[in-house]
């Protein structure tokens, strides 16, 4: 018998009401004949609601006793889709991270799956059970529960049906599918049947959102097939695996962008080795992610480095950069704000040396300057003014022909080839 | 060194606040060089919260998923409790009922402790931390979470207070400690400063309301030294032990009363064995507590057999007994309302036959009828109309000379010789 992971994000079980409609979903594939387990997050706000309680007790919390309490949101909707289940009929049976036997790392708040002991779940799937796992959360070999840090449900999903050696893995959510680009802001962004995993992996990271970048790497690594579709319909989604098998594998496949950055120029009075390092390691020990790096030494100007960071992070660069600003040598420190990212993301780019001229040339006929670029095999980013960051997503999505439909002639192409 | 459980209600952890003064309180004993486990509830109403969810599922939930839920009320109390340990610059680890080592019977929603596995515990006990354990949970041998029922946090402190051999188990509550009678009604009631388990096992069971039968119940048969405190102030509370070594050993203790009782009397044709086990099966069946029975059974009238009720459950119990009306001979069945119950309790009594007699003497002095009698070993109870109850509870009160403290001139008298 087949096996199927469903999972339902905490906007799919915010009410009592939806909670059920949830089980409805499940029930028809059931019905096919499917053993089903179900992992759910925390209802709606409740985490906020716990956030906010740990808050008034203490600014800075242990992150032990942080997962002890956020844990407890996944334990109350699935006890809540068990009695759904057996209300409308069916046997189920609700399972903690514990409880289903996922092991951690003993790291609080980011843990990382280490095994699945699926004993259990196997015997209970066995006799035609619903299971319902709680996402999100694991035991150590302590005994002390933990969590998976952001995305944390998506990777007990994923985790789950690769240990369960699942058919697939459906990650139910409030959009239908992978785009494009954001069909709210790009005309003609449309739904990806398929999408390969590198190209999910990259379109994650730049903060399309739709799903968590460690629950697609644990996917990838484990060759889980994957869907992303809407809980509210019955539509397909889009299928996330190694091989393309009806599209055309196009050069490229999405565009995703954001705003909100900014990009900081800090030059040297003379170059000298350790500079680099010694910026950033400043920066990582005040929690300040970077994103873009570039560096340029000529011998006519003095030695500099640009980074983009996110603009809610300026405040913190400034200080803590002025702080070092001396002891470093710098001889100025310029930031640029309201800027943004655009990118674009394919598999077939690395084997197209003329991908990036024709980015470069659709901005500069879009007269957009292009404040910082940054490439990996399978994408480019730029940094462009934020007010012309829609533009450069619609006239990027037009360039490469994304709102077409180009199904290819043989039935199947690696994507990574 | 000495080591102390301290259990703190819901309403003492109902906000961040007192949760933090909950931990200030549990400092003030470390500092006294004690090792500490705090027991603790579901914050105020999150229990009402989570049964509200619930049934919005369904009107018969899974008992076993209603633990699942339910048991998530004191998850989060305990991490928070631990996290304002930490504020407050000592080391403190949460646990919660399997993390502790709480193994019960299969039993969902009303599980009985079968063992505590104490390792876990006693070593971080040894290291210095204060433990904060979940009330009201553990874990059976399947590994399914259970809960224990009413009073469940009282029985895990006892229980805990057993296991671990602790100097004693104080319970903090939002009354300072247990009294002659409700001070409320009863003018010169008096918090007593001891008082035997099975005194405290009658008024508890009688409604005094401060503690848990069953938890008293543990605490006898473990020999734990109880006490009843207000998690508000600093003053002693009652303690409750075997041997009482500071008052006089009175015959009366404590007078116990609840309103809301209705006598239901029904009358047979004829009398035939078995009428008094149908009549209570059929009220079983239909879980109707009957609290006191009286047959009586004479050549001259009819048989008969009246047994009081909560006044809550008078609609099901007609409609219950009417439906066997004719099957079980009945030839009528009479109710009376607006009734109430009015206990004395005092370990002295078994030895002291003249007690009953004195309680007649008084009701009939205030001209209360007396509507029906139970008696224990060390109780006696009177049914009375409700309106006459607390003028009864104060005339007994005053009867037995209970607002007087009466001191033992022998060091030590056992309640129970």
């Amino acid at each position: 018998m087949k096996t199927i992971v469903m999972k339902f994000g905490g906007t799919s079980v915010a009410t009592p009401e939806k909670i059920i409609e949830v089980a409805k979903r499940a029930i028809r594939e059931k019905e096919q004949g499917k053993r089903v387990i179900i992992v759910v997050s925390a209802m709606g706000k409740t985490t906020d609601t716990l956030l906010g309680l740990a808050a008034a007790i203490s600014q800075e919390p242990s992150k032990r006793e942080m997962d002890m309490l956020l844990a407890t949101g996944e334990q109350v909707t699935i006890s809540l889709l068990a009695m759904a289940f057996k209300k409308l009929g069916y046997k189920a049976l609700s399972f903690t991270g514990w409880q289903a036997g996922i092991a951690t790392e003993s790291v609080p708040r980011n843990a990382r799956i280490e095994h699945i002991h699926t004993e259990r779940l196997e015997r209970v799937l066995e006799k035609g059970y619903f299971c319902v796992v709680a996402g999100f959360q694991g035991v150590d070999k302590m005994g002390n529960i933990t969590t998976l840090g952001r995305g944390g449900s998506d990777t007990t999903a994923v985790a789950l049906a690769a240990a369960l050696n699942a058919e697939k893995c459906e990650i139910y959510t409030d959009v239908n599918g992978v785009y494009t680009a954001d069909p709210r802001c790009v005309t003609g962004a449309r739904k990806l049947q398929q999408i390969s995993y590198d190209e999910m992996l990259e379109l994650a990271n730049l903060g399309a959102g739709v799903l968590h970048p460690r629950a697609v790497e644990f996917a990838k690594n484990n060759k889980v097939p994957l869907s992303v579709r809407a809980s509210y319909s019955d539509e397909p989604g889009t299928i996330i695996q190694e091989v393309i098998t009806v599209e055309k594998n196009l050069i490229v496949r999405g565009i995703a962008f954001e705003s909100g950055v900014a990009r900081v120029t800090v030059t040297y009075k003379k170059p000298f080795n350790g500079s680099l390092a010694n910026i950033f390691n400043t920066l990582a020990e005040n929690q300040i992610d970077v994103d873009i790096i570039v560096q340029s030494i000529s011998d006519e100007f003095p030695p500099s480095v640009s980074f983009s960071i996110s603009q809610d992070k300026l405040k913190e660069t400034r200080s803590a950069l002025t702080e070092v600003h001396e002891k470093m040598g710098f001889l100025s420190i310029n930031i640029e704000e309201n800027l943004a990212k655009v990118s674009i993301v394919g598999s077939g780019m690395v084997s197209n040396p003329g991908v990036a001229a024709r980015m470069f040339d659709s901005l500069r006929g879009e007269e957009i300057p292009v404040k910082m670029v940054s490439t990996s095999e399978i994408k480019i980013s730029v940094v462009v003014p934020q007010s012309n960051m829609e533009q450069a997503a619609n006239a990027l999505h037009k360039v490469y022909d994304l709102a077409e439909v180009q199904f290819s002639k043989e039935i199947v192409v690696s994507a990574t080839d």
